[in-house]
């Protein structure tokens, strides 16, 4: 289907997982404390050729982390403190596996480390947002992933054993950065002086015991004999305090059902979802249908209502589902379709449905908020267009015939790189802004997608707020939510262009040109990670001193040392 | 010496210019307002094989254009404002020349690029703070580099002629990116809606007439007859609001002498600054002598004093001569010197001259800080620090018998990427804080290298406020200024082995490390520019796309069309 692993044909890689199928993870719960043990079955990577000894992992190892994160969150809303850990003795994590590194493909280096970071990034949020602390109790060696993963987590123990040491040594032994954000966490998130960072990140042996708590790389460190009693008494400790704040409702949660898409030779077919591509093209067409009546009538009855609802089966809730749908379709699009280079996005109503019951939806779910539930279901929608900001294909949001942008699915054409609307007088298609979009979705800039966009523009910022009018194209434009403002007669003709020379670009340039005016304004610890140290991994991870024939990394754990070009660029 | 182009052996860049040398450029003076026109000598590249048709620059042209940035600012103090237009007909200026791109190493280009920015910024940093407005008088085609260099000014006027257009075609044509921190400045500084920009930065030919001011690319049009005049009449209008706030003194230049260095095979010798480096080891020795009791006298005697000395050449200026040495030896460092991976920085007193003159230096310029010219003295060593942040090698501060790391010296320990200090209690090495590094300095962040060092020490950062005393190496190490203590005994091995150990790590590894650890918190267009835009440019710029056989920017001007590996990275 696609190359992944070098020169290989392989199947496409699936995203969905469930916790009876779990290869490398072992989870249990304990009442509010739920205890997470990474234990990377050596024999089961995701594709054949190296063995994930160590703890190390891979993209299948990763995509069970993600599960688990996800999960807990909705399925046990019960948990407050989650202890991540290590089901092997001396190992927490050893990081990505060099050997999959090193025999993958460019792009297949750069998709694992962002889908990697973005689980980092859940986890992050699951701690700021959803009242379950992740700490990281590294009851071993923690290198390179194994420490950024830590990082991750809102503390870090380490055990004090005269051997445990944490590290990231990309750097010295393998000509490489760390790729899930690291530098930036160690800096940026722990605050770790930078002349220390930088002893640290050359340090391929890493650093222990009481250096590593005063140097903050660690929170603390406890004895191996008493190693587990610590941590568990710190996670005890901290129940109190993550449940600060917490939404009511009852605590018992829901279950994620299998998506079971319908799966074609040139698309996927999920129920509000489908996403179509034509590899001649290279353009697919990703299309959402917004809710049905019958999901407004049942958001509108409340957080726990809905709940109720995903729990007995008597309804799947769109918000939930069709979100879910669209971040397994982006994942798809990005791992199994790489030629794909521009993404043609649409927003449909239901049948039966207009713009207004689009409003109605977002204005329940938005007034749902405080029931943990609907929090949930709000924070994972947040995430999934995050996917989408950071996932490097062109979008154009296409506002033809038959589409109706509004609210939180407004948001797919305010994260496009271009909307392009119809000016039909006879038949006027709307768009329409929601609750939603102050401030529920935020991007990784920590900004809404409004705020970013019109940054040069406060007070027509201003007048959009709590606007809930159905815009026709002209005021749409007016308002500065669209790009390309066209009448019927040009509409097929135009687009048709647009969409041909979109595509005829050079790849690598558009990747580049978006993530530079995807974010302007303020810098978060994500977004930097995102950006800046993810362009530095990508240039690192095609220099033929990380990965030419005698590259650091391409030369890992064989006897010859690495060739470098000592040119200093 | 070193390969610039490919394959090439070529003599040493020079860095160093003065006005009856110029080949591309013609300044004229008329009072407040100067006219900077650029008219570039087809026939004068820097590098044999390509002509710079169309004002097309490359970097020989760019160093002409520092050094008129930086002498308006010293030696001609009484104008306001600066136009920057074309003496060229048709052309404004179409960018950085193709085929100078085209046919330059990978490391070129990226040195290339970023001294370019760095003049950008230079501009910048004159209208924002030495009173002097660069506005931009677009009387022909503005492509490129070219409308990099407009936005660079604080105001763009373009010439309304049906032809004239502002673009940035890198993408669409050249399959990289603007280089010089045009995507950036489009939507942070700019604020241009991203939407538009990604249509501006797909589209070629670019935008002109009122939709180049109503996207804000341009601030205003301005028919051909009228230009002139109507630039004139703008020029004229901004120099009041330019005047405002203008510190005290007379206005009468400081002309800047020629640094004059001994070059050896392996030095550059200036006379505060040395550079020596070895081609074996890879590792330079940068050290800077501080001022003398002479020099204190003369700065003590307040920012009129200073100017007339300079003028009347009575005594040269430690704080201009030194920090100009610095700059000019860091230039040499990056572009003739790219073997070189580590540089050790020394800070060394003057004979006869202790700490406390150094802190009695720094605190009679900053209390001359009121007088322009002595603020000028100041912008330029912040500016000179800032390129050593934005320098891609390693240094490692050396605070060892015989230095005296004190005030503005004293970042240069801060801007390095360690600091190792000598603890001998029979002969104690001392540091000590000064004026200067309150504010004065800023990095490109916008903060203090203290604030950006200590970010997650707060505490210790308050308690060097105002803090004046030596300290000698326990004390420094305990207000985290030191990365490394170590003692007599220790010094030369620990040392050794740790300058073998950075000069065998991967050249790109570190640079891609240094640029993430350097700069941790805030972000500001300047930041975003050398760090996330640089870094994404650099990736792009060795891809086979670009730079491949048949990539774009190879076949620019070629019949055939690139060749484009489709997958979306």
């Amino acid at each position: 289907m696609h190359d992944v692993a070098k020169g290989a044909v392989l199947a496409p890689v699936e995203f969905e997982v469930e916790p009876t199928r779990y290869r490398h993870w072992k989870v249990s719960y304990d009442g509010a404390i739920a205890r997470v043990a990474m234990d990377v079955d050596p024999a089961a990577p995701l594709r054949d050729g190296y063995e994930l000894k160590l703890n190390s992992y891979d993209l299948g190892v990763d995509v069970e982390l993600a599960d688990i994160v996800r999960r807990m969150r909705f399925e046990h809303p019960e948990v407050r403190v989650v202890v991540l850990t290590s089901g092997n003795d001396r190992v927490f994590c050893a990081g990505a596996n060099i050997h999959m590194l090193g025999s993958s493909t460019h792009a297949w280096k750069v998709n694992f480390c962002k889908f990697t970071n973005e689980t980092r990034c859940e986890i992050e949020d699951a701690t700021a947002s959803s009242h379950q602390v992740w700490i990281a109790a590294c009851n071993g060696t923690t290198a390179g992933g194994g420490y950024e993963l830590a990082m991750a987590c809102q503390e870090i123990y380490l055990q004090d054993d005269g051997n445990s040491a944490v590290s990231l040594p990309e750097v010295p032994l393998l000509g490489v950065l760390p790729g899930t954000g690291g530098l930036t966490r160690l800096v940026d998130k722990r605050k770790v002086r930078r002349d220390r960072a930088d002893v640290f990140s050359t340090t391929a042996e890493g650093i222990r015991g009481k250096k590593a708590v005063q140097w903050g790389l660690v929170d603390a460190i406890f004895p191996r004999s008493k190693f587990d009693e610590k941590v568990l008494e710190r996670a005890k400790g901290l129940i109190a305090s993550a449940s600060a704040g917490l939404p009511p409702g009852e605590r018992k949660g829901v279950v994620l059902s299998p998506l079971a898409p319908e799966v074609g030779p040139t698309s996927r077919r999920y129920r509000h979802v489908s996403l179509e591509w034509d590899e001649t093209t290279r353009v697919a067409r990703l299309t959402m249908t917004g809710p049905s009546a019958a999901d407004v009538a049942l958001v509108e009855r409340g957080g726990e209502a809905m709940r109720q609802a995903c729990v007995d089966g008597s309804a799947a809730l769109w918000s939930l589902q069709a979100w879910r749908e669209l971040d397994d379709a982006l994942l798809h699009l990005r791992v199994n379709h790489m030629q794909v280079g521009l993404v043609i996005v649409r927003a449909v109503p239901a049948q039966g449905c207009d713009l207004q019951q689009v409003l109605a939806h977002d204005a329940a779910l938005a007034k749902a908020r405080d029931h943990w539930f609907a929090r949930e279901v709000l924070l994972h929608t947040g995430r999934v267009l995050r996917r989408l900001d950071n996932t490097s294909r062109s979008f154009f949001a296409f506002g033809d015939q038959g589409t109706a942008f509004g609210g939180c699915m407004l948001e797919l054409a305010l994260a496009a790189d271009r909307f392009y609307m119809l000016d039909d007088a006879d038949a006027p298609v709307k768009v329409a802004l929601s609750e939603l979009e102050e401030g529920a979705l935020p991007m990784h800039n920590g900004r809404t997608r409004l705020q970013t966009r019109l940054i040069g523009a406060p007070a027509q910022l201003e007048t959009l707020v709590g606007r809930r009018d159905p815009l026709d194209a002209e005021a749409a434009d007016d308002a500065g939510l669209v790009t390309v403002r066209l009448d019927p007669i040009d509409w097929d003709d135009d687009t048709r262009i647009a969409m041909e020379e979109r595509a005829s670009l050079s790849p690598d340039a558009l990747t580049g040109m978006e993530q530079n005016l995807r974010f302007p304004g303020p810098e978060t610890p994500d977004s930097k990670i995102y950006a800046r140290l993810s362009a530095w991994q990508n240039w690192i991870f095609i220099r033929p001193n990380a990965t030419g024939p005698a590259g650091a990394l391409t030369l890992y754990g064989r006897p010859e040392r690495p060739q470098f070009d000592w040119q200093r660029v």
